[in-house]
């Protein structure tokens, strides 16, 4: 269940079909489609995608019905799910995902608040001035929000969280004992489009963020939800100034990331580890468990569990160092 | 006609003689001066001034009446433009400016603004809680603007914008269907001034930020307004978050900036460019159209056209990758 | 006096020993200790700490009464200060700290603000809507600040400074002739913390941040106060948008910083230097007078003075050049 954006299906395959141009159809079109997902979380009567060879394994064990793919990666698919060819895999899934979640496209402000001081937190938050809450939140116990700061519909922020001043949360979960400082703008729709020469296409955003427990978020930083999945930052992980995290990324626990850090979309980044001030990580990496990677780095593949890196691009930081005496 | 600021002109020449000490002087010191401008943007009955190399064309076929530069230069002036030597062009050309335009030297906040329920726009703009407009604003139709936005004065949004929360912006023009998302600060003064180690002489910045149609600015990014010339985002250019445009930046259309990019002053990018997060450019360059810049890279030269680049400094991507196994 | 933090001592030794496993003992253990500072404002009666051999020369004349450090270094302490032994000295003061400043740990919003028309400040101030606040705050002469904009308690401001819209500012003395522009957050507490896998644990932040006549802060930086020593801008040093001063870190006078720079902490900055668009500097460097650091460096070792440096890591501007034609 998405627990934010409200699902407009079941749809017939065929109407499916008729959103896109699929060279291979299933025989049954009247078999309802419930849902579109990602491989791994997809369930039966879901439809879902594979686009790239990283994914075979999870595209192997799918437990989708329907899986819209490419002509060269039709033969990767769990034998229970009818691949749907098409050429272009990625705007497929987007008309998809547009009709089941049509409200997930756009994000215009939350007209839809109201002023904390006249909803049912008034007495159980703690609050600032000027501090709005839209629909379709809630707030646990001996939480504190900033001045200005505005809970958009959409977010559960649970006990002992504090929310700086002039910050904006949207489509988000916030766990126990979680800070997000000042000035920072949580749940956007991610920078993911189509381009198209007269207006870009936007792909939907139906993912989340999820902010888990003793977490520390700060000032200026953004952090995109996912389209399909969710955007994670890991448990007592901490991230400091001006950082961007952007969709689908997931960050592991006991994390710490130093000052205008930026990480591209649907990079994973494992328990433990340290980034320093500035690096950038390109987007679908895979970086291990307590690696470590120096200030400036500039991160453009996987890195295994234990290594520390620095460098653009960055490479074993003895070799970097030895290079740059 | 400067759109914005109040041009206090025309002054005679030997009024703007005495401010600036140029070692060449026109013989009819009572000629009007009506307008200070750049090169390719003069008038008769403007000056202009032209202080590198990097202008000769445009000085070549000025239309302004005199000009301020070098000795070095001022042979390379168009023949009906009298050129003023001066040692430093910059300085003079500020002082010049502050008189015909002395209200464009500061950003103090703009304290003429109105909650905008009272205001004309109150039923004609879907607006969020404390918008606040200044005066000589004009905001076309179906227009949203979200929470504690700040549209101060001299701003003019066309049709079917969006502009996020906590946003803050001036003097700018904003075209049809563009997006600004939250906590922007689009056409403040740029970074420009001359050192001074009493106090700092900021440059007056009289030109304006223009975002043109179907554009799109991420959360937390900052454009400043131009100098003399204006800021331009192009057609259906898009900006992820925070990203710094710096003053008399031109990006072309279709254009696809990542996250964190940040650009120096007078830079001109062309059309159909795609710039990876975190990307610099250095000032005063110009890439051309089709251009792909790698993220974290880092430009200092001129790219021509349809060239991919990667490296700081940035260079071929196949040399930089080649290099860098 | 700590201008903003109530100092909760003085404590007695025998007190202070109890929070650390200190393997060497001072003979009387009623001293009274009055407060904790840094080896070279510590004063009689002062506890203080040394945990790097960098500090030997102010080690060997501080005028502290004790002296955390470790067995390595304490022969290298004044002979009038007795050493206290414990295997993690930054540990050890941050308990010391929290004993004597409590208040310092948490950066919760200041609920303790005020509508300004509702201050004695609503006649002597120039101010926009929705402006906060606090208790204890001083504010000169002649001083502009913007909508929105939060002075939380804990700040002097001095005549003739201009305030930006969107912006938080906490234990922080601005002096004359100070500009802050719009969404910066100044005063908060620094990205330092002991790493522990259940819940991170802060570090103390009893520092402030100074910023000196004439300076100005550009459009959504982020200055972060110090922990024992203080963050400090120097006289008529010009930051541009979107740059991070990390806590302790100190930059001269006549400075000039491009947009993006990121400064980590406890870095030591000259007068007259210039730092181009997105460089970072290392933590704990000393950046000399004069230096020029060109735009994406990435600093990673000191600079001398007069220097002109470029790359990642910077060396000098000339070899960059010439290694990369």
């Amino acid at each position: 269940m998405n627990p934010f954006f409200n699902n407009h299906g079941p749809f017939k395959i065929k109407d499916i079909l008729n959103l896109i141009s699929a060279s291979i159809y299933p025989k049954n079109l009247d078999a309802k489609v419930f849902d579109i997902k990602d491989l791994s979380s997809a369930n039966k009567g879901c439809i879902t995608f594979f686009h790239s060879k990283k994914y075979k394994i999870l595209a192997k064990s799918t437990n989708a019905s329907f899986c819209i793919t490419t002509d060269s990666l039709k033969n990767e698919i769990s034998e229970n799910c009818v691949p749907l060819v098409v050429k272009n895999v990625l705007i497929a899934v987007a008309k998809i995902t547009e009709i089941f979640y049509p409200d997930s496209i756009n994000d215009e402000f939350d007209n839809s608040v109201l002023l904390i001081s006249k909803t049912k937190f008034k007495d159980t938050v703690k609050y600032g001035e000027n501090v709005l809450v839209g629909q379709n939140v809630k707030i646990g116990k001996n939480c504190l929000i900033g001045h200005n700061s505005i809970i958009e519909k959409n977010v559960v922020i649970d006990d002992n969280c504090t929310i700086g001043s002039n910050t904006i949360i949207r489509n988000t979960l916030v766990k126990n004992n979680v800070s997000i400082l000042d000035n920072c703008v949580i749940g956007k729709k991610g920078f993911g489009f189509f381009p198209n020469n007269i207006s870009n296409h936007r792909y939907p955003h139906i993912g989340t963020v999820i902010i888990n427990e003793f977490a520390e978020i700060g000032c200026g930083s953004t952090i995109d939800r996912g389209s399909l999945s969710n955007t994670i930052i890991g448990k007592n992980t901490y991230l400091d100034n001006q950082i961007h995290v952007a969709h689908n990324v997931q960050i592991g626990n006991n994390t710490i990331i130093a000052g205008q850090v930026g990480i591209a979309g649907s990079t994973v980044i494992g328990n433990n580890v340290k980034i320093g001030g500035q690096a950038g990580i390109s987007g679908h990496l895979k970086i291990g468990n307590n690696v470590e990677i120096g200030g400036g780095s500039g991160v453009i593949r996987d890195i295994p569990d234990n290594l520390k890196v620095m460098g653009y691009p960055a490479k074993n930081i003895r070799e970097f160092l030895r290079n740059n005496k």
